[in-house]
C-alpha cells in the first residue's frame, strides 16, 4: 500500500495514458482489497459518507452493478442515474448534466456513455473524480485492469506471456483497453478474427494481427474472447453468426490446439454456442467468473486511489 | 429464538417442501423481528456488510420494495437488477446470469421469475441463498408465510380454522403456496370461484372446492381474496369482470353471509369494486394492511435464517 | 436551531399555507445543514434507521436524485418507487398505493404526482410525513425554498428586492410556489413573458404582470428563468421556439438591460440558446449551480423538521 501515495490522477479515463507503474499501483491496491473482502465478507469504511453517482447514459446492467457493489463495499452511498431517464432527453447538454450532478454534492462520478471521449471532456470541467465505465469504441479501463489482475493472479507476471484477443475487435473498447494494459505490462498480444473485424492497421499498436484461428491460439498462454454482438450482424463488417462460429468459435475439438495450461477469458455476457462452447466455458481453464469477482476489487482500488487524490485526506483504506 | 438453530435450509424455494416445524420457525423468527422493529423503529445490525441482490426478471413493485425494505432494516446493502435491463436480453442463460451475480460477491439472491422452477434450478448451482419471490404459477412462499403470520396473530393458532381462498386460483402461485402453508398448519381450506378458475382437480391437494359463493364463505374464519387480473380477461378461462363481480365479488350485502368475526385478506393490489367493495376493504374485518406490514417481518426472518445456514456464523439477530 | 421546535407540520404540501416564520425556520435549518456538509463532506446521523420512500409517479431525474442524496446525507435508507413500474397501472387507487407504502413501515414519503392536490389528499390518510416534490400545476415547494435560500445567501434579505420570473408561467408549479415564497419574504415580484403564457389574472396573487422583456427586467435584482418546455409547443398557448427566443430569450445583448449586479436563476435543465444563451448561463451572475447545491441543504432541513414532528423524538440534527 506504500505505493498508493504515488498515485496522482483524479480521474481514470483510459489505460492509454497510464504508465506501467500506475497500472501496477492499481493492481496492488486491488489485491489488498480482495484479500480483506475474502477474509471477512465485510465492508470497509474507506468511503463512508461519500456519495458516488453512477451516471449510465448508455444501458448496462453488468458494469453498473459491479461499480455499485464495489462502492457499497467501500461504504459509500450510491445514486444511480440511468440512460433515458436522464435530463438529456430534455435537451440538456452533457456538460450541464455533469455540472448539476457535481453540484448535488456528489463526490465521484462513474460514467458510461455511447460517445468516445465523453468522460475525458467532462473531466476538464468537473472537480470530482470521473471514472470511465466505457465510452463508445474508445476505452473500458476497469475491464482491462480486472483482466490484467486475473492473469497476474495466475501467472505471477505478464512479462513475456502470450495473450490472444479473439473476435469482434474493430469497435471494441474492451480490446483497445486490453491492448494498452497488456503490452504495457510486458505481454505479447495477438489479435485474431476475420479480417473485417481485425484490420491490419491494429498492428501499429504493437500487436500481432492474425486471421487464422489455429495459428493465433496455439502458443497462447491465455485466450481472451470478446462477445459477438448479435445486434451488429446486419452491418457489412460482420459475417453470419454461423460462419463466425464455424471459423472462430472455440469448441472442444479446437481445445486441442491450445497449450495444456492456457487460460480462457471472456468479459461476459457469453453467447454459449456462438463464440464459445459450454464445454470450454465451464472447464477448469475458464477464469470467466474470477474476472467478475476481481472486477469488484479492481474497482474498489480505482475508487480509493482517485478519491484520495481528490480529497487529499483519506485514511488508510483497510481496517487493521 | 432457540429454534432458529434447527433451521437447515440455505434457500427458500417453496412451502411445499417445508415441514410444519420449519414454517413455525420462520413465523417465530418473524415475530421477534416485528416486536423489535415496532419498539424502536430502528434497523437491526444483523446483516451489516452483506450484499443482497434483488433479481427481478419479471416486473413487480410491491414485492421488490418489500424485500428491499426488509433487507435494509437488517442493515444489508441491496442492489436491484430488474427485468428487461438485465443481460438476459443479450442472450445470456439464466444460470450464467446467476453465477455472475454470485461472482460479484453477492451474499444472497432474491429472485422473481416468470418461469416456474427457475429458483429451484438455480439453487443447485449457486452457493449463496436463493429466496423465491414468485416463480410463474408455482409458488410465492413469502406471501403465504405473511398470510399465515397475520392469521396466527389474530387467531393464536390455525388448528381447525376454516379459510376460504376466493378468486382466480387456476394459475395463482399465491393460492398454491397458501394451500400448502395453511393445510400444514392445521387449517381446513376451501377454494371458491367459477369452475373455470377453480377446477375440481385442486381437491387432490387436500382442500374443498366450491363454486357457490355463499356456501363457500358462510363458515369461514377468514376469506382470502385473490386479485382479479384484468389482463387475463381475454382468455377463455375468464368471465367478464362484470359477471365475476356479480357472482363472486365481496360487497356489503354479502357481508351478512360471513360470520361476524371473519377476517378479510387480500395480497394486493386490490381492485375496488371488482373483487371487493370499498366498504369491506376499509372495514375493521380487513387485515389487508397488516399483511403488508407483516411481510417485512416475515422476510426479515427468512433472510436471517437462510443467511445463517449459508454463513454458519451469524450473531444473535436482535440487539439486546 | 432553537426555532426548529416551533415547527409543527408533519407534511410539506405547499408554500401557500406556510407563514413567513415557518419559511424562515426551514431556511435557517438548511443553513445549518449546508455549513456542516461543506465543512466535513460527511453524512449526519440524524435520520439513521429511517426508511424514506421516493414515490415518483411522474418521471423526474433531477428532483428524485436531489431528494435521494439529501436523505442519504441524513443517513436515512431510501427506497425508490417510480412511475410506470408502480401498481397504479394495475388499477390500484392512489390512496391504496400510499397506505401500502406506509404499511411497509416507511417513515416518510416524498411524492411527485401529475395531479394537483395528490399529496394534500394523501396527507389526510397517511400518518407519516408527506413531502410534495411537485404536484401537477400546483406547487413545487422545495424548489421555491431553495430559490429563496439562494437569493438570501446573496442578498441577506429579500425585503424590498425586485424579482422577475420570466417564461412559461401559466402551468408552472415552480412559478406558483415561488410567487408565494418570495412575496411572503417581502420581495416585489414581476411575472414576465408572452400574454398567452402570463395571463393578467396572476396579478391577483399580489404580483406585477408584464409582457415586455426590457421593462420587466431593467430594475430586477434577480431574474428567475423558467424552462421552456419544448413538448408544449403544439398547444395553442405556445409560440414557436424561435419566436419565444426572439422576444424573451436572455442573450448577451439584452444583458445590458439588466442592472450590473442582477442575478440569473434557472431551475434547470436549461435549454441553451432557447430561454438563455451560454454567455449568460455560464457568467458570474448565474447562480444556477448554487441553486442545485442549496437544494440538498433545503431538502435536508425539510425532512428533518417534518420527521421531528412525526416522531417527536429526534436528536439534535448535527453532530457537535
Amino acid at each position: 500500500m506504500e505505493n498508493a501515495s504515488k498515485w496522482s490522477r483524479k480521474d481514470l479515463i483510459g489505460i492509454e495514458e497510464l504508465t506501467r507503474e500506475e497500472i501496477e499501483i492499481i493492481l496492488e491496491m486491488a489485491k489488498s482489497f480482495k484479500a480483506t473482502i475474502e477474509r471477512s465478507r465485510k465492508k470497509v469504511p474507506t468511503l463512508r459518507g461519500k456519495t458516488i453517482v453512477n451516471l449510465f447514459l448508455e444501458p448496462s446492467t453488468r458494469t453498473r452493478v459491479a461499480f455499485e457493489v464495489a462502492a457499497k463495499r467501500l461504504s459509500a452511498d450510491v445514486v444511480t442515474v440511468q440512460g433515458s431517464s436522464s435530463s438529456q432527453v430534455k435537451g440538456e447538454t452533457l456538460k450541464d448534466t455533469a455540472l448539476n450532478i457535481q453540484a448535488l454534492s456528489a463526490d465521484m462520478i462513474i460514467m458510461r456513455h455511447s460517445a468516445a471521449g465523453a468522460p475525458k471532456y467532462l473531466s476538464k470541467y468537473i472537480d470530482v473524480p470521473i471514472i470511465n465505465a466505457g465510452d463508445g469504441a474508445h476505452e473500458h479501463p476497469t475491464q482491462a485492469l480486472l483482466d490484467a489482475f486475473t492473469l497476474i493472479e495466475r501467472f505471477g507476471s505478464l512479462e513475456g506471456k502470450r495473450i490472444t484477443i479473439l473476435g469482434d475487435i474493430l469497435f471494441s473498447r474492451v480490446a483497445r483497453s486490453n491492448i494498452w494494459a497488456l503490452t504495457k505490462l510486458g505481454a505479447e498480444v495477438t489479435l485474431a478474427g476475420p479480417s473485417t473485424l481485425v484490420p491490419e492497421r491494429f498492428a501499429k499498436m504493437g500487436v500481432h494481427v492474425c486471421h487464422d484461428l489455429k495459428t493465433s491460439i496455439k502458443d497462447a498462454d491465455a485466450v481472451m474472447l470478446l462477445r459477438i454482438q448479435r445486434e451488429r450482424q446486419t452491418t457489412t463488417h460482420f459475417p453470419s453468426l454461423g460462419e463466425y462460429t464455424a471459423l472462430f468459435g472455440l469448441n472442444k475439438k479446437r481445445l486441442e490446439w491450445l497449450k495444456e495450461d492456457a487460460l480462457i477469458m471472456h468479459p461476459g455476457p457469453i453467447n454459449r454456442g456462438v463464440e464459445i462452447d459450454s464445454d470450454l466455458a465451464d472447464s477448469g481453464r475458464s477464469v470467466i467468473l474470477d474476472q467478475v469477482t476481481n472486477g469488484i476489487a479492481v474497482r474498489m482500488g480505482v475508487m480509493y486511489l482517485c478519491m484520495g487524490v481528490s480529497e487529499n485526506s483519506l485514511a488508510e483504506p483497510l481496517p487493521l
